[in-house]
């Protein structure tokens, strides 16, 4: 397995306990030292590990990247990235190569700068999750019974905004921006083990079983051909691929 | 001290190894359990941090956040959140009521939708920190001498904005969006123990220090009253207090 570790903003103790596992137990250990900037030597990280690392500037990362992957197929190599694994366009080049070569990756996860810098106090996002809501009836008799928690499935959104779509369309004021045809993105329980991503176009997802909450619902805007390659390994069939396909080729003559 | 510990998005161990250390050394460990939904029981945490655990509804952080926050002054309480600490408005609410009665809090990062979402192959943002680059000279006689790294700081980042308002200025094509005196949040070294947050306005921002990198620098657009109560924990001088008090007043009156 090839692991894309993220090591949060800190210090050496900001790495999850699932991570730290994986680079104890990982056959080689390697450093991203180029799109980041540690708070904290390699020194300190080999002492607090127990492990040696091995630096990967960009050349190694971008142009030897076999390298970095020579093996995962059997052994576990960890691949340590300063914040989330995930963000530069070289990371999901190396995703897509091990991909090619049949070599399973997973994410662990960690803090980066664009959730952390809520720590200003300015909030990152608005959200309505209902968990434990009082039924109208029941708010006025000032009775605490709480109705179920509930929450939004992708096929839900998809649905209602597809509507959004058709009244729009009947009062004269669609836009291009989002069709039933748009490409999107599905996903559950993101950072989970049974985690799930599908990639299919607005109508799909109005069916679509995702399972178990939270779910997501991504719909992208303009998109660089690196994204489009990626996104094509969650595809739901042949005919999403096609269109990305082309949207690639778009994207590459301008 | 007062300790907002972020969880992760999967199982038991997303939890950082400096998130760990102080759920165990905590004298009490509440688990917030209305904004979130865990993957993992409460009882799963309990048997692996070792520790018994409250649940903390929406009443509790809401209406009694003195029960929170009780001894806090002298003693470690452990705050769990599920996926990263901020993002939700009452915790901000928390951070206030702790300052307010002279408690410290720190915030423990971990991943979040926000981040985590990127896992799909789309990029969260793009950037361009100057690692490793080759000069223009070095690059054309393809010797591979590498400049020292480079990385913007608020200041000069500041400067620049303030030459484009000028610039746009002179052209006539001036937008009230920025301004040199509109209020932004200069950050350092985000989730690193001397992280430093200073809200100013754009002018002040040009001399300011932030001492060494990473600097972010946020232009906040419409903001909630208690992202401005928040906003104020950090603000450079009294006059942008009293813009921050202004902003909060209009804000109000919509």
């Amino acid at each position: 397995m090839f692991y894309l570790i993220g090591l949060g903003l800190g210090d050496v103790k900001d790495i999850t306990v699932k991570g730290l596992e994986i680079v104890k137990n990982s056959k080689r250990v390697y450093l991203e030292a180029y799109t980041s900037i540690l708070t904290v030597g390699k020194e300190q990280l080999e002492e607090f590990y127990g492990r040696e690392i091995v630096l990967a500037d960009r050349d190694t990362t971008e142009l030897n990247s076999d390298v970095l992957l020579d093996g995962a197929d059997v052994d576990d190599v960890a691949f340590l990235v300063v914040g989330d694994p995930l963000g530069a366009t070289t990371h999901s080049d190396l995703i897509l190569r091990a991909v090619q070569k049949g070599i399973r990756y997973q994410i662990i996860h960690n803090a980066s700068i664009v959730n952390a810098v809520g720590c200003c106090g300015l909030q990152l996002y608005n959200f309505d999750i209902k968990m434990k809501e009082q039924s109208l009836e029941n708010l006025m008799r000032k009775q605490n019974i709480y109705e179920p928690p509930r929450f939004m499935s992708v096929s839900q959104a998809a649905q209602q905004l597809i509507k959004i779509i058709q009244r729009r369309k009947g009062e004269g004021t669609e836009s291009t921006a989002l069709l039933p045809s748009t490409v999107c993105v599905a996903m559950a329980r993101v950072g989970a083990d049974d985690q799930k991503i599908v990639v299919a176009n607005l109508r799909q997802l109005t069916s679509i079983d995702m399972g178990t909450p939270l779910h997501s619902l991504v719909i992208p805007g303009n998109m660089h051909p690196i994204e489009l390659d990626m996104l094509k390994l969650f595809a739901m069939d042949h005919s999403i691929k096609e269109q990305l396909s082309v949207l690639a080729s778009a994207s590459c003559s301008h």
